[in-house]
């Protein structure tokens, strides 16, 4: 099923760090004096440097969006069904970058790297970063990479709040924002599901404070619980149910607390699983970005104020059964983008496949982002 | 705002233990030797005794429906809003039944009452109790109080469960059915969050297997994150959205783990409220009873074929913005009512207080389920 030498495949690809020496002022008020970014790159930048598209991760993705890194990998990155020769993000025509944000744990500075400081890892001593701070490290790195105007900013849920804020904070610098399966800021929902995944990791005793990697452990139950509820809301009701259903492991009732119904293995497989390959303190930073962002609150807590500094296009999908970030909060960003005359295409797709849609591909939405981004690469070479 | 002394209280009542010696064979074909039930009664039983009305709990719930234990408590019981004269169930022709279930912790045998024959508590030795064994236990405590048949068995949610195992494993002992906020069984998604919450107090390490009593502690921080998650999906989106929006603890961001929105120091104090009130044990058999719930599963997976057992009529009540037990899930239940020619009154009461409303003075709700009961009640009196 996964080949890396499918014709559609970027096929074996391997990531860099780019060190920044530079210090950064965060918007919590504390400074990162250096920092380290990971990232790939896909396709080839054009002479004009004008093909290049940032793709921005969503809560625990990183920079591995596309491709393998070993013949021997089971799955490709995360993204692999929209990125690569001949997908919506095609690499035959456009230069694609992906990171791993600042407190990230797949190789860019984050709690788990040392602070030089104290020659220990950051731990809980990581300052709290924001969207904001995020988009400000990717246009370093753009700097870096020779790229000072990116065609396109992309991404689904927290990744389409960076490709908002880049549209806001960097108008000059991104032709098209692609938001896709976001919001423009959290619900008080959407917060409180984030603050039972924290407290599950924080009350953990293995958390030892965010220290626990001096004690070699880590808060596996913590991040499993964190996980399990996360993923409740990445599902909608109606794929569990198609799903699951109320199925049982064995075919008959046990009456005890082993699992009973198929979801309950399913949900403690994904926390396992998940509690093996994330950190927790980036879990836990993640979490705050969501919970922060809101670009409104910089503008008198107007959307359409805030997005009137935007002058790029804007494609913003949404998908029927995404009930964490629901149709209404993309048309909260498109009736703001309309009301202030940008220019905005803007989809629902009928899926039944909750939040994590954007991350599948499904025939529509794949069809209309290829689409609109075959525009985008058109205009480019038009130009 | 709480007064005993007010014309419709039931005003100060006193809990009764009623103790059983037959022994109780269970659904999970364990036997009870013997039991407890702890109980409240509201009103007058009439000379036919024909006005017996049952009231079922939900997960959290117990026998202390209504009135006062004394006249410094600073809240009434838990459906107070619903009990005592001129009250929807109103005492002052029905009489009330409420007891604490089996398994429960407040005062009915459960994991947290003493085994006889180990001389300890319960604990994790306690059988797996369900919503057929709970009704089988409330007919034999009908039997002792004198009731033959039940003028109505009310419940919501978990409780609107009882009512309706009720009308099929009795129906000649039941005249009407009320099932409000309720579903015909769990969805995969309500399983998943039951799960979460069920993990969170499993794993929490004061759990001790379950045997904490023993160790003089309680696993306080499960209880706390699964009163948390539990607590989400009783709210509505809109209702959190109305009660806090992104409202800020202190006006303010931090930057820090500490409370920064009001819906994370509500949901923690919760939670907190909750841990100190509730065993965790009782939580764990309740959201397993709750799992378990399928009266369909006996009838070739067939509710109408279940609910053709039913003889008595039904008012099924369902609330717009409740996502755990959507309307949807009432209209499942009215559906198969319909379907089998049975006597079924449904109302979709509109409101933004989600799953709660039930236990909530809403005036629609109140009105009509006022009408009903009082219909009830006059058909008693003219019989």
């Amino acid at each position: 099923m996964f080949d890396p030498t499918a014709p559609d495949s970027v096929g074996l690809v391997k990531p860099a760090l780019m060190h920044f020496d530079e210090p950064l002022e965060l918007e919590c008020r504390r400074v990162l004096p250096s920092y380290d970014l990971m990232y790939e790159t896909y396709g080839t930048l054009n002479a004009a440097h004008s093909n290049a598209v940032l793709i921005c991760h969503a809560l625990s993705g990183h920079h591995h969006a596309a491709g393998y890194h070993s013949p021997e990998d089971k799955r490709p990155g995360w993204w692999d069904n929209c990125i690569g020769p001949g997908k919506p993000i095609d690499t035959n025509r456009f230069f694609v970058v992906a990171l791993n944000n600042l407190g990230g744990c797949h190789g860019s500075t984050g709690p788990g790297t040392v602070n030089p400081e104290t020659g220990q890892p950051w731990g809980p001593d990581f300052p709290m970063v924001t969207v904001k701070d995020w988009v400000t490290s990717q246009a370093r790195l753009a700097d870096r990479l020779g790229i000072q105007r990116w065609a396109a900013v992309i991404g689904g849920s927290l990744g389409g709040m960076q490709a908002l804020q880049w549209a806001i904070d960097y108008p000059d610098r991104i032709g098209h924002a692609a938001v896709i399966a976001s919001a423009p800021k959290l619900s008080a929902q959407n917060i409180a599901f984030n603050e039972v995944a924290r407290q599950s990791i924080l009350t953990d005793p293995n958390f030892h404070g965010g220290r626990y990697y001096l004690h070699d452990t880590y808060p596996r139950q913590g991040l499993i619980l964190a996980r399990m509820v996360g993923h409740i809301t990445y599902l909608s009701d109606d794929a569990m149910r198609a799903k699951f259903g109320r199925d049982l492991q064995s075919g008959r009732f046990h009456f005890g607390f082993d699992v009973e119904f198929q979801v309950e293995s399913y949900l403690r497989h994904q926390g396992e699983t998940f509690s093996r390959n994330f950190d927790a303190n980036t879990y836990l930073l993640m979490t705050k970005a969501l919970d922060y962002f809101d670009p409104a609150r910089n503008f008198d807590n107007s959307l359409e104020t805030a997005l009137s500094h935007a002058t790029c296009q804007f494609l913003v999908i949404s998908f029927t059964s995404d009930w964490r970030f629901s149709p209404e909060r993309s048309e909260e960003i498109v009736n703001a983008l309309v009301a202030v005359d940008r220019d905005v295409s803007y989809a629902e797709v009928d899926t039944d496949k909750g939040h994590d849609a954007f991350l599948l591909d499904i025939p529509e939405y794949t069809r209309l982002f290829g689409a609109y981004m075959r525009r985008v690469a058109d205009e480019l070479e038009n130009a």
